[in-house]
Parts: C-alpha cells; structure tokens; sequence
C-alpha cells in the first residue's frame, strides 16, 4: 500500500489515503472564534433579559453554552468520525482536525485514550453543559452540582490526554508552535476555567450545608 | 534477547526478564480478602463510637477507607513500578498485579490509558478517600461534595478503563474465567458502589439548597 505523506509527527505514523488540510489555518481558526463569539454574544444578550440574574452567571451560561456546542459539535465530530482524515472535501469539521492533529497526531492516529476522552466528552459533558446554562437561567437546584460534576469530568479528562501524552514520550506535535499554540494554549481554558469554577461550586455547596446546620442548630 | 515465557494475551506481547506469579492464587486473594475485612471491621466499630453517626454513614466510612486503602497501597504500587513483572521475590504487591495481569495484560504492558488511570487513581482518589472517612466523622460540610467528587472521578476512570480496552480489541485477558473474574467482576463495585453514592450526593446537595431557597423566600 502506498502512504501518502502527513504533515504529523512521529513521521512514521501510518495514515493511508491521508487527505491534506484544504483551508487555510486562518480560515479554520475564524470559523470557530467568529462561532463561539455568536453564541456568547446571543447567549449573553438573552441571559441580560433573565430577571434577577447575577452578571457572574450570566458570564457562566456564555462558557456553558460555548463549551457544550464545542463538546458536542467539534468533539462529537472526531469521537465518531474516524475516517476524518481522508475527507476529500473541505469538510469543516474534518479540517479542524487534521489541523488540531499537527499539534497531536494521536486524533489522527486514533489513540484509544484519546478516542475514550473525547466520546465521554461529547456523549456526557457535552449535553450537561447545555443543561447547565438552562439550569442556571432557571435556578434549578441542581444547578451547583452539575456545574460541579462537568468541571470534575473536563479537569480528569484533560488530565488523561496530558498524563497518557508525557508516558508515550510527547512527541506528537508536528513543531514547538503547534506544540504551544495547539495541545498547550487551546486546552489551556479547559484546565483554568473548569478549576476556577469547580472551586466556585464546592465553596456554594459547603455553604449550603453549613445554612442548613445553623439552621437545625437553631431550631433544636 | 530472549523472551520469557509468560501466561499473558495478546500472546505476542514482549515482557523481557518476566518473572512468573510466586504465591497461589488463593494466598493472594485471600490476603486481599482478609485485610479488608480487618480494616472494614475496625472501621465499623470504632465508627459505633461516635455519636449520633448513622448506621449508613458507618457503611460509608467502610467502602471509603477500603477503597482509599486500595487506591493507595494496591494501584498506587502499580502505578510507580513499571517493573513489577520482573519481581523476583514473592512480593505482595507485586504479585497481585502479576495475577490481574491475566484479566487484563495492559497492566504488565504497561499501557499509558492504564497507568494514567492508576496514578490519578492512586494519587488523588486514595488519599482523597481517606479524608471522606474523616469528614464523615466529624460531619463535615463538604462531606457530600467530597464524597461526590471521588465517586466521579472513580466512575470516569472505570469508563475511561472500559472504553479504551473495548476500541483496542478487548484482548487482554488469559481466558474467560480471568476476563469475568478479574476484568469484570473485580472492577464491578467501583461502577455500582459509585453511581449510588454519587446518586444519593446529588440528592443531598439539591435537597440543601431547596432548604437554602425556603428559607430565603420565608424571610423575604
């Protein structure tokens, strides 16, 4: 069988009938921040008509809405497309990952680590996210511990995708920018932001019981 | 180099100076076996000391000091000894995951999902675990957080451990009686016992904010 060449490293990864990326970088970068910056402007608009909602979750439903569209969108389309990288036409989704995939040539590969993240990813916190920016529109109790348990499943999947790449060695990245610029930078949100806010529900949570123990402290 | 022969699947699996289980199988299951009936014992009736701890939150401290303890000391020596299969010595440690090897051979592989896995498990979950005995002690408020937190994280690495075996062919174990006793049964209480607690958490948490909404909309 003839291999086609792969802009990919290690270079002896073996990808027949290899198709290469059809758009520009630029493109394919643009597409998704002119996206994500529609959503959480619409999200963000919409949210300012909710009665009696703080700024802190309006900001949070724009992540929630932003991050489930990415999961169950972008992720979705890789957890199940594995044949994405001999798309012939310029498939926006297969593009982004045959771009991404210069910066970790396991999403070409098809790394089963990588393939089981990315499928909990679409298939669970994908949807929970949706639900979480209608859960925090309608104050529902759940509304912490959802938050709380999307945060947790983001923070342990990152952490497999890092942990798996350093055991085989890290060297997946086909140059240090797209080392930096893809498998660092892009995930870099997803680490922060599930932190800052999986501290943020926890602290919510604490407080809660700690209301309800005055309050049976009270009342005895 | 010369192979060892060792009783693993896939059979062409490369273990270079593999040294062969020491202790039979029974020894090593029943020391399992006992230790942990010793350590849920002595759980069980120094937790009838406390005061008013329910009998449910003592069946609790339990699992969570048994499986803080196996994270800990079973999976915390797998996962920083890539060497165990060539232990010489009948070492405890390493011949139980010598033994569980013959469920699944990823683990004498040495496959980085595994291993990754393992040391999240063992590193954050153990301890972790631990800490839940003593937060249900002492009633602590982020009791159920906690609780919550570790069962997660225990039910994605499960389905991380699951889902990565099933893409990669689900072949690893010596025969079907090790692919039910070890791979399936072994692993069972860490996707039943989670998924209760993690259930039960939920409820509790919701269930503190309703009380935490009541009382706002009483004293408004």
């Amino acid at each position: 069988m003839e291999e086609q060449p792969h802009p990919y490293v290690p270079r002896d990864l073996k990808l027949p009938d290899y198709v290469p990326v059809l758009l520009p970088q630029s493109t394919i970068l643009s597409v998704y921040g002119i996206s994500s910056l529609v959503v959480v402007s619409l999200v963000w608009i919409l949210s300012g008509r909710l009665s009696k909602t703080a700024k802190i979750d309006r900001i949070l439903m724009c992540w929630w809405a932003f991050t489930g569209l990415t999961h169950v969108i972008l992720e979705g389309y890789f957890a199940f497309s594995p044949e994405f990288y001999k798309e012939k036409t310029p498939f926006y989704l297969a593009e982004v990952w045959k771009e991404y995939s210069k910066g970790d040539s396991r999403y070409a590969a098809r790394d089963a680590g990588i393939v089981s993240v990315e499928g909990l990813t679409a298939v669970l916190e994908g949807p929970a996210s949706l639900l979480a920016v209608y859960a925090i529109a309608t104050k529902k109790s759940y509304s912490y511990i959802l938050q709380f348990a999307i945060s947790l499943g983001q923070l342990y999947g990152t952490a497999v995708y890092f942990i798996t790449a350093f055991l085989e060695g890290d060297n997946f990245a086909a140059s240090p920018y797209y080392y930096y610029a893809y498998y660092i930078a892009a995930n870099a949100s997803w680490v922060v932001i599930p932190s800052i806010i999986s501290i943020r529900c926890w602290k919510k949570i604490c407080a809660a019981f700690e209301a309800q123990g005055q309050k049976k402290t009270k009342t005895r």
